[in-house]
Parts: C-alpha cells; structure tokens; sequence
C-alpha cells in the first residue's frame, strides 16, 4: 500500500505542515498539491467540497506525494467511510466531545474486527493499491476535533480511545465556546491554556496533536510547541491576500 | 450586516410572499429573484437541490433584495449549519414533532453561547458583510415546519423553544398525518383546523406563522388569516401552467 | 428506428406546435416534454445548455414521444453532428445567409453519400433504435433559420437546397437585420411581408416552413397562415409568467 | 402506476437479475438498461452517486423497463425519502442489526398510515404516473441489508418487520464481520451456513432474499438456492474485464 | 442599463486595473469581485471556464461593482455572442492579426445595423437591466488582442475598425512571434519597442490600450506609460504565491 | 518534461496499444488507465467528453504512466490548444482532406517557430514539468484522421506535412465514403486496399501510422501489418460486453 507520508515524518519525530482547502475545486489542489506540502486537508464541512468535489480533489492530488485528508462535515459514519472509499488517507471529525462519539467515529473508519467500516473502497486501491484492505487499518487516519468546553473537558477520555491518531485544534470554535473571541491563531490566555490542555492530553495518550492557524509564523510556533501536525494557510487564504494587492490599485 | 427583509416586513406588521424553488437551477432562481419576490426558498428536501446547487443559487440571487431561505432534508445539524455558510437567511426544518427536536436544530443555528453553530462561514460573510459572525445570531431565521399528528399535540412545547423565529406549516403531510387528503391548500375541516391550532401556537408563544400554498388566492386568504409567511407559488408550478397552453394546442 | 413524430404529423397535413427550451435543464425539460408537445427544441444559441446539458435533457426526454430538436450555436459541422450523435432528431442551424452556408450545414447532418456527417454516433442508437445508421438520413431533420435581410434575398437558393427539410424564422433578428423592432410576434408590415415571402419560398421549394412565437394566439395564427412548425412558448416563458403573479403580492 | 416488474416477476417464482451500477455515470446506467437486466442498482454507498448522479440516471433509464433501485448509504430517513423522490422503485438500506433499525427504514419508505414518509415527490409521478401516491406504498421495495455478526443474530426479529420487502446479503461485510475473508461469491464454510441462515430467515417470513454476487455462474447458483433477486455482475465489473484484453497486449 | 466603469474610469482619463480569472471557479471569482477590481477577465482560452463555468461565475460576481469581461479562445461569433448573452460586459479576441479578423469579431458584439450580433440575451438583461436591447451597443466592449509578428505589422489597418474599443496585448505569445522569450512583464527590447507600437498605434486611432501583466509594479509603470487597462494579477496567480509558504516549510 | 511513452515505443520499433475512452467520465477513465494501456485517447468527436469532462479525465490518469490523447471535435485550432493545454500528450484531428487542412492542424499544436499555438498552458506544465515551453514541440504528438475518399486521394500530400506525426484511420467513415459499409474491423476488398494505402503513405514519408479497432485479434493482425499504433477496445465496449452476461440471464 502507498506509504502514508504523515505516519513516516511522524516516526521520525518531525511535525508535518498541511494546507487547508476549502474552495472545493480539483484544479486548485492540484495546484497546491504541487508546491510540496506534506498534506492536503479537503474541507466538507465550512468548505465547498461536496462528495463529488472531494472524488475529483483526491484524483487531482494523486501524482503527488501529499497526503489528502478529509473533514467531513458531521460525526456520521457515512461521510467518514464515503471518504476513505474515495482514497482520503485520513478522515478529520468536527466537534467531538464524549468518549462515546469518538469511538463512533474511529470505529467507522476501522474495518472489522476494530471498527464496522463497510467493505467495498471502489477508488482508494487504485491510489494506495491492491492490498488496501488488509493494509487500512494501519495506514489510514482517523482524527477528531477537540473544540467545545465540553469537549475540553472530557479529552482525556477522547484521547484515551483505542484507534485515534490525532486530536486537531479548531481555535476558533474553541475559543467561541469557551466565551472569547472566535479566531485562529489565538493569543487569549483563557484559550492558550486550553489549547496547552489540550496538546498535553494527546500527548499523554499517545496522540499525535493537530492545530489549524493562519499565520505561517504562528504556525511556526506552534511547531515549536510540539504540535505535530500544523495546518499553515489555505487555497482561500492565498486568495484573501490577493486583496493587498487590489487595494493598492485601488483609486 | 445585509438587512433581512423579512425582519424588516414583519416589523412593520405586514405579511411576507415567498416563492419556492423546487428545481434547484441556478439561472431558474436567479430569474424568479428578479420577479421582486420577498423571499425564495430552496427545496432540498423534496427539491433537486443539494450542496452544490444551494450554493450556485445562492450566489445567482445575491444581486437582489429577495432573502434567500433553505429548507434542508432532515434535522440534521451539518445540514443547518452548511446551508447558512453558504449565505442563507434562515434555514427551515421539516417534521419537528418534539421540543428537543426543535432545539436541537435551532441551537444548531445559533453561535455559541444561543448555540452549536461552528464558526466558519466561507461565503456568509461576501454576501452579507463583515460583521457577520457578530450579528448573525439575530439575523438569521430559524424556522421548523409542524406537519404531524405528534407535532400537532407538541405544538406550544416545541413553539417556546427559546430562538425559534417561525413555524411553517407543510399542508399535505399535515393532512395525511391527520388521516386525511395530502394536499396543499387544504378545506378539510379537520386539517384547517389543526392549521389554525398551529398558527394560534405560534402567535401565542410570539412566532411568527407560515404555510405552504400552490393558489395565490388561497395564499391571500392565509395572509387574512394572520399567517406572516406565505409559499404563493414554485418553479415547478409555474412550469407545471404551461401544460395548459400544450394542452391548447394538442391534437 | 423510432419514428420521428414530426414528420408523421406533416404527413396528415397538420402543424406540430414545440415549445423552446432556453433554461438547458434536464429535469425541466422532463416536466415539459411530459406536458405533451409534439416537440421540444434545446436551444445552444441564445439559452443556456450546452453539450453537458444536450446530453442530459435528451435522456430527460426519451420516455415520451416528444420529439427533441437541438438549435446549434452557429454553422459548424462539429456542433450538428454531436447534437445528433447525442440523439437529437433534428437541428435547427441559426442565420443561414446563402445557398453555400445550406448546403455546409444540410450535409453535415447526412450520412455519405448524401453528406459528410461522421459515423460513430454514441447515444443515438439507444433512442432510436439498432437501424439508426440505415434510417438516420431520412428521420433527423436538417432546419436552416433565414433571419436576415441577406438571407431573405437568398432565399430561394437556400430552400433549393437538397435534403432540407425545413426553414425556421427568427423574428427577432429579422425584424432587427430590416431596420424594425427585434421582437417576437411581429406585426409590423415589413417584417409580416418578409415572413411571408419566406414561407412562400419553403413551400414552393417543397420545405416545411416553422416560425418562434412567444404567444399563444400569434401561434395558432401562424398555423393559420399555412406553417408547419410553430414555437408556442418555452420554459423561460413560463417562468416569466410568473412575475404576474409576484406582482399581485407586491407590497 | 407503472408496474414493479420485480413485483411481477416474483409473482410468478421466478428470480430477478440486478446489475449493480458504482461508476455514479448516467450514459453507462442509460447503456446497461439497455442491455435489458430485471433491474438496475445504483449505489450511493461505496458507489461514485450522489444525489445529482442519481437524479440523471434514473431520468436516463426511464425509457426502458429495467426497475431502478437505489442503495443509500447508511440508514437515515432523508436518503430514502430523496430516493424515492426522484424515481427510485426501491431502496437498499446498508447494514441493519436490529428490529429498531429496520423499522426506522422501512416507515421512511411509506407514506402514513404505513410510515412516515414526507410527501411531495417531485420526479416520482412523472416515471410512474399521476396515481404516484396512492399507488406508492404497494409498488416500492424496501430493502436490508443484513451484513454483520449482529444483525444475523437478530435477522429473525428483523424479518419480521412489517412492510419489509427483502433481505438482501452483502457478503464482503458479512464474511468479515465473522472473522472471515471480505469477499464476494463466498464459498467459506461459515459464511455460506451464515448466508443460510439469512435465506431461510427470509422465507420463514415471507420476506424476498437477495444476494450480491460477481461472478454470473456464482450468481446462477444463488438462485438455484432460492435467492429472488442476485446481483449478477456490476458497471465497474465489466470494465475491470478489460484489463484482461490490456493484459494481452501488454509489452 | 447598469453602466460600464471600465468606460467610466476611462472618461476621467484614468487607468483600469484588472485581474484575471484562470481557474474558472465561480466562488472564487466572487471572492476577488469583492476585493474591488476594476474588471476581471475570465480567460475561455487559456484558463478553464466553458460556457457553463462562464455563466456560473457571472452570476458570482454581479453584486459587485466589477466589471466581468470574458476572453474567448479563438475568433469564432458563437462565442463571443453567448459571452455577451451571459452577461459579460465585454469580450476580448485572442490573436487578430489582419483587418477583416478584427471587422469579424467586432460586429459580432454588436447588433445590427453596426454588427450582425443575434438577439435573444437570456440573462445579460437581468444583470443590465430592461434597456439592454438598445443599449448595449455602446456599453459593452469589443477588444483584441494582438500579439504576432503579423498583427503587429497590420496593427494600424486593425485599430482603424469602426466600433473596435481597445487592443489588449498578449506578451508572451508576441514575444515568441518576435523570436524571444514566451514570457509576461517583457523588458526585452524588442517586445519593448513593438508593445510601443501598439499602444502608439491604438492612440493614434483613438482606442484604448491593454496589457497583460504578472508583476504588480510591471503594472504600474504600464499605467504611467500610457496603457488604459492593466492585468495586475490573476486568481491562478495567487495560488502560486502560496508556493513561498510552503517552501518555507518544506523539509 | 515527463517523457512521451509512445516515442518510447516506436523508437525501440514497438507497436502501442491504446484504449479509446468514449465516455467522457473521469473515473473510468482513471480505472482503464491502471490497467496498463500504453496511451488512451479522450474522444470529444462521437465520444461525450467536453472540456470540463477533458480536464477531469486527464487529471485522472497523470497518477499512471499511460499517455493521455485527446480527439478533438473538429479541424479547429481553439480545441486543439485547449487540449494540450490541459495536458494531452497529443491530439488526434478527425477527417483531414488536404495538405492545407493537415498544415492548419499540425501548426496549431506547436509553439513559434513551428506554429501558432498560442502561450499560457494552465495545467500541462504540473503533468510535464516546469521545462513543458521547451520541450513541448518535440514532445507532443499531431495526428490527423485520413477517412474519405478525398484524404485518401491527397493522402501523399496530408503525409508530406513537416511535423505530423501519424496518420490515424477512422475505418467506418472511411468505408462510408468509399461506398462500402460503416463499420470497424474491415474485411472489406476496397477498404482494405484504402487502408493499406494510407499506411504505406504514412511509412514512405516517414509518419507513424495507427488504425481504430473493436476486435483484439484483429487489433494484433494491424500491429503485425506494420501499424505503429492500435486502438484496441474501448470503456463503451467493454460495457457493451457486459450485453452477453445480460442475456444469459434474459427469462
């Protein structure tokens, strides 16, 4: 099976930088699929990406060496195994907060005897190969959104299910939640420190930790801070910029 | 923040005409738009629209004053939550029986603290201005259709849940629920009196009240009768009356 | 190979009425061609579809013994033959100007030895049946439209053409070309002679003679008059018609 | 309505042929209803449909009388009920294990009294007939799987559910689930006594039983067995056949 | 009708600035209609957009100030005429390298008596307005590019064509034609000295002056030289600056 | 630039086998290019591939080593361009009758000096690599159709052509013309004779020469006849095969 590109720079103790795309546009990851990043993250829940998007992003993406995952835009197993049928090399669920809807989540991306995902990827070993299915299990990613006060408070059960591999920082609806500012790259102490309980929880439990940012520079940071997985900037993001450019054409 | 129209009728105690979108084509909407209808509606329930079409109609009506609306599928959170990423006004809920129901999609809604909603609105923001996450909880319409026996006897539960804007009421599975006709502009006396029952609901609890209707004349009467919302007519209605000039012409 | 309803009609001596389809979407056009016209025409010129769309309207329309006819963009061989391959029964060829341009577009419609229309129809079959390559050249329809003043003086040269089958007014650009009014359902004393002098030289050439109205009444007069093919109304029609209604509630 | 020919065909004892259909491409399901199978299912599970995709190739096999089914992708009312909508003669719901599950299914499927599905079908009575709602109920399959360890310990109360139509096997899941090979055509001791089990369940309760299989002798001698209804060979089946020809020819 | 601000920016003597739209997506489109160009240009030739992704992005951008302008790919009246229908407010011809080229598109964006453009815009009249018929001759704009050696040597007979509005350089394809380098922002001598010409020979007959650029500055000082309409940037363009991100985090 | 494995082929003096993709649909597309075919060629003459289905398909196979061509619609230099420009390693141009057609066609698919090709290839250089400007002319393949009896009288002079690459033989439209029947896999006395003449015109003037077949055997008897390229089967024929295991099942 095509090597997961994630799990090896992981093995080798480095944190993996990712983009985020949320257009839903195949040619666009292409594009961005191309300029090296270790990973694409495919948005289906504030992003455009529907499953037929998401079947022609992955196509796109696949003479790359970067790794695509997915964000489904609900913990229901559908998504999460629609997905990786697709041939995402890993599934990222919005806004889990019990140890119950963890395992719902990891388990549907596990086939039997660890999980109920249902048999029959018709793309994913045209891209990981024809020993998919005994290979899955190991290769693929199952990650969940910590996000919510709720959540924040029962992470330590999150983290401890058996099958996770990461838990991933939503700072914006973190920092919602917990009353505070609704943002990436967050400088409030209140949601520093529950990013910090957070980071500390996965690591305890084995889990690699995930944070979506903004700022390249603050995506540095949070490197450094032992993240292991660092969403830098989106397809969206390289557009927005292109309105530094208008205003100074602006009359 | 865009203004919503239809706060803005409501206030000044005047009924609001909307026309349903059932085809789920971009350029059908776009066209209707322009007919100065107070707000559209797009069907992704029982209409062809899914994700992809919501977004391309939503988009071909943002250059008029018509407030777009979605009623989605089912009470499904991702479903709210994506429909008004994209730019609706308000989303409406099929079949709520219950008042848990009924919170369970208004909070999802809402941002945190009314609710769930998570935050990340790709073209919310384009179509309705920069202050959007600040003032959408207040914009935004939440509205939950009443079409079952059991939602019938939950009425007032479900109409004080704290947010809701409206209850719309769906005529035909309304009647069959009641073991009658399923049809819309309903003169059963067992339907129009539940109808009643339902409009009282709302007044009582300070909803506002709409309901499905095919015969303008039939609308204009909902509107006497106290009804703030009213589905006049559809696309698929107006392309349904050119069967009788075919018919016309039919050897 | 399936009978082509149009010529069947001709040949009792009546006039098929067709409604326009502009909107190039595949569900509507299965709402219309339910409603029982003898013919609807897919319009590439001046509505939306295009090749996708063709595709999907023809399928939209193969349960029913409407006859889909498809209005090609401009003279160019590619753009006929893959409306028929797709199994169109008929296209309708816009601004014919002279005998040469006929006689370009009429053969790129036929098979050899009659024309030079190329053999590997994909979807054709499937409709009409397993002797379509036999069949093919006396069932589809070649229509040339004659809506300039250029055209008008060619005219009889056009309708001399062999293997056409019929000459298709657009009263709007020949209403414009005349220095008059671009409109449908002219009754302006030029344009009504010059429509009549082409219908005299289709039926003096032995052509059927086929007209695009927008109301009804101007379309049975048409009939009247002695054409074979009158456009009644279109999609785009219908939904216009909907603005009455609109207006009614207008506030 | 027009007919069920499924319906008819059990009628009569005999068994139905199904040709399964992943690609999610409506020219191919146009070409396989050709081709003159009893039936035709379009998987939106671990197939290539959506929604969009299965609105076009329902409208692409309308003209034929092949039945088309759908197969949803995990058991929520919506899925069925937008399935049905749009011309669906029958549903598949993927992995059911309980009474509770089945029932769930099977009312999303029926109008009331039988279900609770919402009314308004917008496709539906165009390739079935104005007598759509009446004539539903008795005319549309509802269909189980029963694939996993669970679900077969409980296949008994499952079968037992009122309106339920058939059972149908997945065997890929039902192997694994059991600690056996995921595979089709399965000839493993224990999974052949479990797909036993499930035939008879069936019968004993006047349920159909159905079966998926890839290969066509397999799936002749499924219906030896008694299954009703057998999967023949798929879409994505046929292509895969010619990598034997690239086989030929490879260098 | 709604009016041209490229003509308006113009008769205050200033400068344009535009940006280019490659990727043919329509949400991003209106993503940089709302950073405030002066016009975007979706590219039909080089870029992706067909019709259908042309209409799609129109729409987007029309509740902008905006102006959308389309490139077709190659000289033909169908797509300049079905650009204009659309709602494009102008068209630009690649590669016109004579007089009667140039005559050929020009008049097909006119109606007639100044052109032979047929009527029957769909959708250009919901975006301008109800005077679209009578106006649109002297709003939209027809431009050219010229961008050969031939063009170049024909440039005076080509800018002399009645109703032509400006000539829009291409540099890379003029620079290979010159026999130097494929390339934007050229300061090669050479394609200094015939870009010169160009816009001297545009001037001298009274037409506006384009130029595609990649560089911002490059812009500028195009602007300061005399050029009427300036490409800035393009949306493929600032995908391609997330390269320096991620070089920046590569391994 | 990614090396054009046909070169490959012919210059160890190798036939390639190639699959002809007439669906137009991206994931079969992808699925036959696994199966390790030397080239496939995306048919947008008969086939339903438009340029947005082009894109998609030829996203597909760039993870394979199987060279993608492109059969444009028609002797045009837009599709042409647009379809190297997506990034086919070459174009096959139906029905070429003259030296002059053959020159207009092959200078479209190459860059100044040898052509008109215009600069600004979006997706081809992330195929090809980033020295794709370069390296293009000699790496892309022009091909042109000889299949009537007036290319076949000229066909010395087509040959002659600097810069061709192969002539392709359409063998039902070749039959067609020749009075003989429409059909591939000729036997035919004239046809064969045709045949055999074009082939030893392409030889003798030092072309490629390739023929479209149905059958593989009689494939194998072209490679043993001197044809440097063959067309082998197709996604429509292979889902035709399925025709057979249909009607074993037939009751």
């Amino acid at each position: 099976m095509r090597r997961n590109q994630l799990r090896e720079i992981w093995r080798t103790g480095q944190a993996a930088n990712n983009c985020w795309l949320s257009l839903g546009h195949a040619f666009t990851a292409e594009l961005i699929a191309h300029q090296g990043w270790d990973s694409v993250t495919i948005d289906m829940q504030h992003g455009l990406a529907g499953h037929a998007e998401l079947c022609a992003m992955l196509a796109a993406v696949s003479a790359t060496n970067t790794v695509p995952l997915a964000r489904i835009a609900w913990n229901d197993p559908a998504s999460a195994m629609r997905a990786l049928d697709a041939g995402a090399y890993g599934v990222i669920c919005p806004n889990v907060e019990t140890r119950e809807e963890c395992e719902h989540f990891v388990r549907a991306c596990r086939y039997a005897p660890m999980g109920y995902r249902s048999v029959g990827p018709l793309r994913a070993p045209l891209y990981a190969g024809s020993d998919y299915l005994s290979e899955a299990n190991k290769t693929l990613l199952a990650v969940v959104q910590v996000e919510t006060r709720k959540g924040l408070e029962n992470v330590d059960q999150i983290a401890a299910v058996e099958g996770l591999d990461m838990i991933y920082i939503g700072p914006s609806d973190l920092g919602l939640s917990l009353g505070r500012e609704a943002r990436a790259d967050q400088t409030d102490r209140v949601v520093v420190a529950a990013i910090e309980r957070i980071l500390e929880a996965a690591k305890r439990a084995g889990r690699h930790a995930g944070i979506y940012c903004r700022n390249p520079d603050y995506a540095k940071g949070m490197m450094d801070k032992g993240f292991d997985f660092v969403t830098v900037t989106s397809d969206e993001g390289m557009i927005a910029a292109g309105a530094l450019v208008a205003r100074r054409f602006a009359r």
